[in-house]
């Protein structure tokens, strides 16, 4: 046993309550001791020395180097004290809070046994509930569509589908969005992220210097609070981005302290070194260097009230179903649990995402968002579709490791993305390849989160770095490849099977392929996805009770075995099964 | 390489700020591994692609099986962007959030490198800097000395000094302490903690029935008051007891629901299960079993706001100067969390002390509570000193994992006890040794943060479990160990050194024997305890700027080589040295 694998953290994502009275445990050990028998060892904490059950844990992920071990109970009484019994060549020995002991004495348990000492409520993440069968559609405005005829288009300055620079305008507006809603709908999308709609000087308005204003650009808060309305009549959700680590060097507050320095009742707002702003020096925090992005302090609690006023005002004008925050892993915890409290008050239905690259564990406890952007997900997927650094394996590997990064109920509101207006686009990366844009699609909807698609990905739109991943969408509907928009409308649509919204998942290398299966009652959806350069042969007869439900580079008939599935390079199968049948 | 044993956690205990720009990293390798030379890598966050920093780490800590480098940086920009660097047999390796790996693309950092994506003042905990050289005595009110000669004494039921039962009242009170504050100043005392000392039916309070008022039994509001200021004056601090998990089932709003059932106004204020409150059954949740303890539901905001106004209170009327917080860890973070805000606004200076017996670090990351009382190092102390599972190998081992549990704050806020009303006296679980208890205070006294002397320790009052360990104070000066309780004075004084308040800690084992050294700017102490039954030389020449401040079974003279110091079994020497001297 190698004992310095073993790693497991009270009221943590390796110890976290699900629901009233539902608490799921992990245990982390080396793959290399995988076999060895691991049971937990629980009581009441007040009971522990007198009576304990014992329970014995299954591996559910596996990464690179550790196995994990997990169990969900339903408790009768939410005070837990629990230690785990490993069993290795006939010997036992326990795991506490003093580590791998070959004994342990129960009667002091007190003192170092692990601890979940009450599920409170108001600890519990709760999952949002519409999460689970959400496919997203992420619009970058200016360049979807121009809906508004009538507005003064003297700001735009390229013509639809010219090559985008950093400063173009092309139109795209809020009515353009609304125009479209039946197209997304037809396409299978439930769900939409909007990048900010607010008043700025820039085509991407992540600079914002009015934040209770639609840019005119945009259109008006009447057509958000329209597209909202005419997006619930289709059960489509709207959610928008909160830009509240910065803001634009024109914000009326802002300004007031570039005229009046320290003078100004706004200079706490922001992080001034000096009595007086130097906008060409920058003598403030900003975010990255952008000079005409001032950072708001959010620790003074104006700031604060401020920004969550601004949030309230458009849940309650616009009835809109969730903020994405941008750069959301600069601002401080202390506001984010304000944030989410406030918000949850307004529309507890109300999803919160954050836009963190790396792991946002500490962000994702309860107490401040219920997702992320999942780019760790993203990068998985170039190194396993596009540069071919990973095989079947490593992305096996990669995925269960993504997995382990956070609770369960994160898990299933996390936002999975291949690409955004802050990447290259994907279908770019794979070498404009439809067949593994379409693998990474199906994996994409069959992972536990929320798949995201970027507008135009589903007609094969390419893309650089900004601002070339910002082209504009092609309305032309004689260029679209409509075949594979057909292929993706049928993988948008895996998202309604009931397992695929509610079902374990389990991840695993099979013969060089990628499976993913998800598991919900007593069916299964399964996925493999073959990126090797040969043709594998899937180890599984079709039976009774199965059924293909999409597939692509499947090869049948001529020289298959019957009721064998084969898989040519580059092609992936969705198989959904009764068990038992 | 054990690739398997390294830890590393962003925004955690293993990478957190200290100041408004100072950071500390901490990676976590196998023992078996020292020797490996770790380097830190890192860049302001925008410039990881283009320019990257360097240090080499150091083993700090080392618990049974891991060893802990650790890295203090001065930042001139708050968003931090690092990886580790891993040589070994002259092959580098890199550890970031995609594990060790052979080779880094740097120019893909930002998906895969450790940050700390910007410190936010609000977010970092702050040191309360009384407590680093705080030495606490905790007294159990009832049992330390009755002041008040005139008060209606028909509750006391016992004679002082008779063996207590669970019902006993002995007398004690407010005034009490008031006049024996003289004798805790000379003692060297700098802090009390008190139990609770509200309304309650009972000896220790911890049953509260009316949080507004003092229990007639200790005095009054104008005791209270008079107790800190009388305190403050001598320079000393009070900490409260304050008991929010739960209340008296007597409690007004209790008794309510009790009468009017789910009708009540309070009947949210409890998690009742029924329409009726049955106190033989306890169909509500409680403390423990006990039906007399109903539990609060802090999840309402109106238990949250009774609770907070309690705590203000009490801190604006009688000034005192810190929570000690009862059975914090069934209490909801949510609860602490709103908690804390409330009280640092009305004393950013006050300290908050969970009881958590167990690793508390989910309570102790800034947000919550600045400190516990430390029932780890209590146990490691039965463990070395009374039970002797434990040689100065582990002993040395469990204090380094026990300060690795937490940020260096926290460690310094940390509440180090060697008893308290909850546990057996500490001097009769080592079997009435007067040398075992005077090594391990000189253990309290060096170790990071403040000790707490339960009160009697320093005339060895002897003591099995409650209520035995909440024996009346023996205030018989004939029968005190004179010689004992003078040495207990001159540990005490330790902490008025600036090196035991702001030094480095290292702990390790050095011939059969536990040493741990402080170091700050030019000095040192180092205490040697020798709990072998053998004599043992200490390696270190007394040199010109050594100077032994305390010790006990130290052997002298005779048969020593001069200048060489020689500890006796349960000895201890605590010598303090000038740098370079």
């Amino acid at each position: 046993m190698n004992k310095y694998a073993i790693l497991h953290i009270p009221d943590s994502r390796y110890c976290f309550a699900t629901g009233a009275k539902e608490l799921v445990l992990r245990l982390r050990m080396s793959r290399e001791d995988d076999g060895t028998k691991v049971s937990l060892i629980y009581a009441q904490k007040y009971d522990f020395t007198l009576e304990r059950h014992r329970q014995v844990m299954e591996v559910c992920y596996r990464d690179q180097l550790y196995s994990y071990y997990e169990i969900k109970l339903e408790l009768k009484d939410v005070r837990f004290a629990y230690l785990f019994e490993i069993e290795e060549d006939g010997k036992i020995y326990y795991f506490s809070e003093d580590g791998v002991t070959e004994t342990y004495r129960f009667e002091e348990g007190f003192y170092n046994f692990f601890q979940m000492p009450y599920i409170n409520q108001n600890d519990v993440l709760k999952t949002v509930d519409w999460m689970r069968d959400a496919v997203f559609y992420q619009i970058f405005i200016d360049r979807f569509f121009q809906g508004n005829k009538q507005k003064d288009t003297g700001y735009v300055n390229m013509a639809w589908g010219e090559k985008p620079t950093p400063k173009s305008f092309a139109g795209g507006d809020l009515e353009g969005i609304i125009e479209k809603l039946d197209y997304l709908e037809n396409l299978g999308v439930t769900a939409l992220y909007l990048t900010p709609i607010f008043s700025s000087v820039s085509n991407h308005k992540y600079d914002i210097k009015d934040y209770w204003k639609v840019d005119p650009q945009f259109g008006t808060k009447e057509d958000v609070k329209r597209l909202v309305k005419k997006a619930h009549a289709k059960g489509m959700k709207v959610v928008l981005d909160a830009v509240f680590n910065h803001c634009s060097m024109y914000l009326e507050q802002f300004q007031d302290v570039v005229k009046k320095g320290r003078d100004s009742i706004y200079y706490n707002w922001f992080l001034i070194d000096g009595d007086v702003v130097d906008v060409e020096k920058g003598n403030y925090e900003c975010f990255a260097a952008c000079h005409y992005m001032p950072k708001f302090n959010t620790a003074n609690e104006e700031v604060q009230e401020f920004l969550i006023q601004i949030a309230a005002y458009w849940m309650k004008e616009a009835a809109i179903d969730g903020w994405r925050l941008d750069v959301s892993d600069e601002v401080s915890h202390d506001f984010w649990r304000r944030f989410r409290k406030e918000v949850k008050k307004i529309n507890p239905d109300c999803v919160i995402i954050g836009e963190n690259w790396h792991d946002a564990y500490p962000y994702l406890q309860g107490d401040q968002y219920d997702s992320i952007m999942n780019y760790s997900f993203t990068k998985a997927c170039l190194d396993y579709f596009a540069r071919e650094t990973f095989d079947a394996k490593a992305m096996a590997e990669k995925l269960n490791a993504n997995l382990m990064r956070n609770l369960e109920q994160v898990n299933v509101m996390m936002l999975n993305l291949l690409d955004s207006h802050d990447t290259h686009r994907f279908f770019s990366e794979v070498g404009c390849d439809k067949e593994k844009l379409l693998a990474a699609l199906a994996l994409e909807m069959t992972f536990l989160g929320a798949p995201c698609i970027y507008y135009g990905t589903e007609i094969c739109m390419e893309g650089g770095y900004d601002p070339d991943s910002r082209r504009c969408f092609d309305w032309e509907e004689t260029r679209w490849d409509k075949a594979v928009l057909e292929k993706i409308k049928t993988l948008i649509a895996l998202k309604k099977e009931e397992i695929l919204q509610y079902g374990n998942i389990q991840i695993w290398e099979e013969n060089q392929m990628l499976v993913v299966q998800r598991t919900w009652k007593t069916s299964s959806i399964t996925l493999w996805i073959n990126e090797t350069d040969s043709t594998k042969e899937i180890s599984r007869e079709q039976s009774h009770g199965t059924r293909v439900i999409c597939a692509e580079n499947r090869l049948d008939g001529k020289g298959c075995k019957k009721g064998h599935l084969f898989l040519q390079s580059k092609g992936f199968v969705v198989v959904k099964e009764e068990m038992g049948a």
